[in-house]
This record gives C-alpha cells, structure tokens and sequence, in this order.
C-alpha cells in the first residue's frame, strides 16, 4: 500500500501558515509545561478549558467569576487562580468546573491551529492513548511544537520526534524532513535522558526557578489517556474514543 | 570567561523576523543548490552576483544583457544561461563579470536578511573558510537554512550543524535550543553518510532528475576558500579576510 498520510512537525506557531493542511490533525505541544498542565487538569475533572492568548482575556474572564490559570516567562501571574505548573491542576476544586488558561507559548499555538480539522493536545504524560487516536484516525498529522517565543524548543520537539517514531511503527505514514529530523533528535536524545533535559534552556530556566519537580513531571509517559481536544472555543475531553 | 557570543539557526526565511539580531552575522544556506553553485561562480572568477528573488527581476536583468542563472523546483528555466547546478558555473565565461541568479529558496533567504549586519554565504564547499572567519569576527552568529518553500530541510539544517559543531570548539560560544539541535542532528549523520542523504527529500528530488553528480558535488568540503559577501545589493568576494 502506498502511504499516503503524512506527519509533519511545524516547529514554532509563527511558521503554522507555512504547514498548515485543511484536513490534518494538529497535535499542539507544549511539554514544560502548558499542554502537560491541561491533561492533568482533565485527568483531575475539570469539565472544560477555555485557552486565551492574552493576559489581557484572562482577566476579562477573572472578572467573570471563572478560575483562571495564568503564566508569563515560567511564572504564575498574581491575581490568578493557577500558573503553569501541572501539580496545580491536581484538586478537586476544578472537579466539573470550566477554567480559563493562558501561557506564554502553548495557548497561542492552540490560537494559531485554532481552525485546522481537529486541534488535539500532545504530552508525554498522554503520548500512549494521544498516538493511538491518531493512527485510528486515518488523517495525516501535523505536530505543532509551540517553542518559546515563537523560536524552536527542545522538548517540544524532541517530544514530535518521539510521536513520529511511533507513528511510523504503524506503516500508515510518511514523514517530512522535518518529522525525519526530530525523530533521529528524540532518537539520539533516548541515549541520554540527562543530557537532553540539559540541551532544554526552558527546563534550565525552570530549574534555576526550583521546579525540578515539575520537569521531572513532564517528562513521564502515560500518566493519563485523557485527550484534550478543543471544541469551539473550548478544550473538552475527547469522548469518541475512549 | 563567559560565553558572551551565540550561535544561533533559524530554520527557515519565513522565520527570520524572530531570529533577527542587529550585531550578529547572518549565513546564509542553500547547500542544494544555491549557496554551493554561489562559492562556486565565485571560485571560477565571477566578480559579482545579483541575487534577486524574483524570475521577474531575472528577466529584466536578463533584458538588459546580463548572463542569468534561474531556477525554479530544481529545473532551469528556459531562456536563461545558467541553472542552479554548481558546474554550470564552472567556466571562464563568468570570469570577471557580473551575473544575476534567482533560485527557489535560497536567493529569498538573501532578500530576507539583507539589512542584517552581515550576510554571507555558507556551504560546505567553504566551510573551513567559512568558520575561520566567522571566529575571527568576535560577533553573534545566525545560521539561515534557506529550506525549502519556507519549510526545514535537512541538509540545510545538519551543515547549520556542521558550523556549529565548529564553532563550539573555538570556546567563544553559547548554542540556541535550535542550535544544539542542529549539531545533534549534524553529529548524528556523520555516522551514516548514506542513510542521511535519503533523509533529505530535495536530495531525492534531485536524484530522480539525475543529478546525483551534483548532490555528491554539493556535500564536498573545501572545494574552495572564497565567501561571497552581500554588498548592497551584489554578492562580492570577501576579501578583507583572506
């Protein structure tokens, strides 16, 4: 059988246009740490996520009464309810809830894909469950690594590597230089699990910030099936699948 | 001493405005085929280059009576004295002249950067010289991979590694994420020379129009020691070094 489907990673939300197909799945990625927060928030109930791009949104919706997460630069805006960090999303305060989130990079990334086919988001903390919707979707996928500030970023795409590796394990794909580029990074970085996390200046900056605990967090697989999918202007929890 | 100078790659001309930096020196990349046929023209005598983004802009020129090269896809176009393959530019009828070339990637790399401290030209056909000069100049560097449509490719994005894998030894600098990547990916293909061009998709590309003997061409170290340099807006031999 010809492969016909396609995995590409778009290596920063401003190059989207640029990757952008009608009929792909986009996978947005955020590893440290918004993507990997948002499946924790659903693995701990919340109902629905309303992803902002601006600090600005976020406390329109404070004001409206709702929960807001909020973070710049690795650090929880004062005023609000939740930063970036994955343990904050573990309470039951969010049980059934909606909350609103915006971080530096992940929500934009969400904003950019926001009108691809289907818009789904990617952690190593769901990569299991994530990576076999995908192959059951038979639709060609894009990797949407949000990176920092609009540059390229280790972890995010180290992590599209590591879903290309399993994408390709399934025959069904073929894969763009660069979704062939990440995979031999992730490749190489499975070597050496120390030295990758060093390569990551993000995970550096959030170290120097104490938060070992979160990256270490970030960096474990399967720690939910959960798929965040976003719905309108919502992230719901996929239900068709699981 | 602290690393004060960075190395930095942008993966693509459509990511230039993020990766600008006023003070660094931009290299530009096209190793198939744009940069290496430049080094080579270059070598064989050429006194000037105009590179311009457009095949408009290369007909006009051609209308005034200048020699053009242009190409568009990997295919020469018709009407015009030169493709984008390196030994089109090895004859003495470009010695001394000044000639126009409009290629799919790389000469929109050039008109990206062009207001940039420095633009030069980066292949690894120049690479030893290429690196000794830029250590000599004490400055940031931003490695521009010319890609392909706006996309990453992978031979401009492993020689970004090349040079920086280079520039490292020197002692002078700190790596972008993008830029420790790229020498991954570098270190990673120089263990299987083979398996890397397959991994490149304009090699292939390439390939299936026969012109493996320019792929082969395009991946030899030092075939010369000239940098062309943006001057205005003429590609120029760089002479104030060597």
């Amino acid at each position: 059988m010809e492969k016909k489907l396609t995995v590409d990673v778009c290596l920063s939300p401003y190059m989207y246009p640029v990757h952008h197909k009608d009929d792909a799945i986009v996978v947005v990625i955020d590893i440290l740490r918004a993507t990997t927060a948002m499946c924790t928030a659903f693995h701990h109930g919340v109902e629905k996520m309303i992803p902002v791009a601006t600090v600005e949104e976020a406390t329109q919706y404070k004001q409206q009464g709702f929960m807001v997460g909020a973070e710049r630069n690795g650090i929880a805006l004062e005023g609000f309810d939740f930063g970036n960090s994955p343990f904050s999303y573990m309470t039951d305060k969010i049980k059934g809830k909606t909350i609103v989130i915006s971080t530096t990079n992940g929500t934009q990334a969400i904003e950019a894909a926001k009108n691809a086919h289907q818009v789904v988001i990617g952690a190593f903390t769901n990569i299991s469950a994530l990576c076999d919707y995908l192959v059951s979707e038979n639709r060609s996928i894009l990797l949407l690594c949000s990176g920092w500030k609009n540059r390229f970023n280790w972890e995010d795409s180290v992590f599209a590597g590591a879903v290309t590796q399993r994408l390709l394990a399934e025959g069904l794909f073929k894969t763009s230089d660069a979704a062939t580029a990440m995979l031999f990074l992730y490749e190489q970085s499975q070597k050496n699990q120390i030295k990758f996390i060093r390569n990551s200046s993000h995970a550096e900056r959030l170290a120097a910030m104490g938060l070992k605990k979160d990256i270490k967090y970030c960096f474990q697989l399967d720690k939910t099936t959960v798929i965040p999918v976003l719905e309108g202007k919502y992230l719901v929890k996929l239900s068709s699948y699981f």
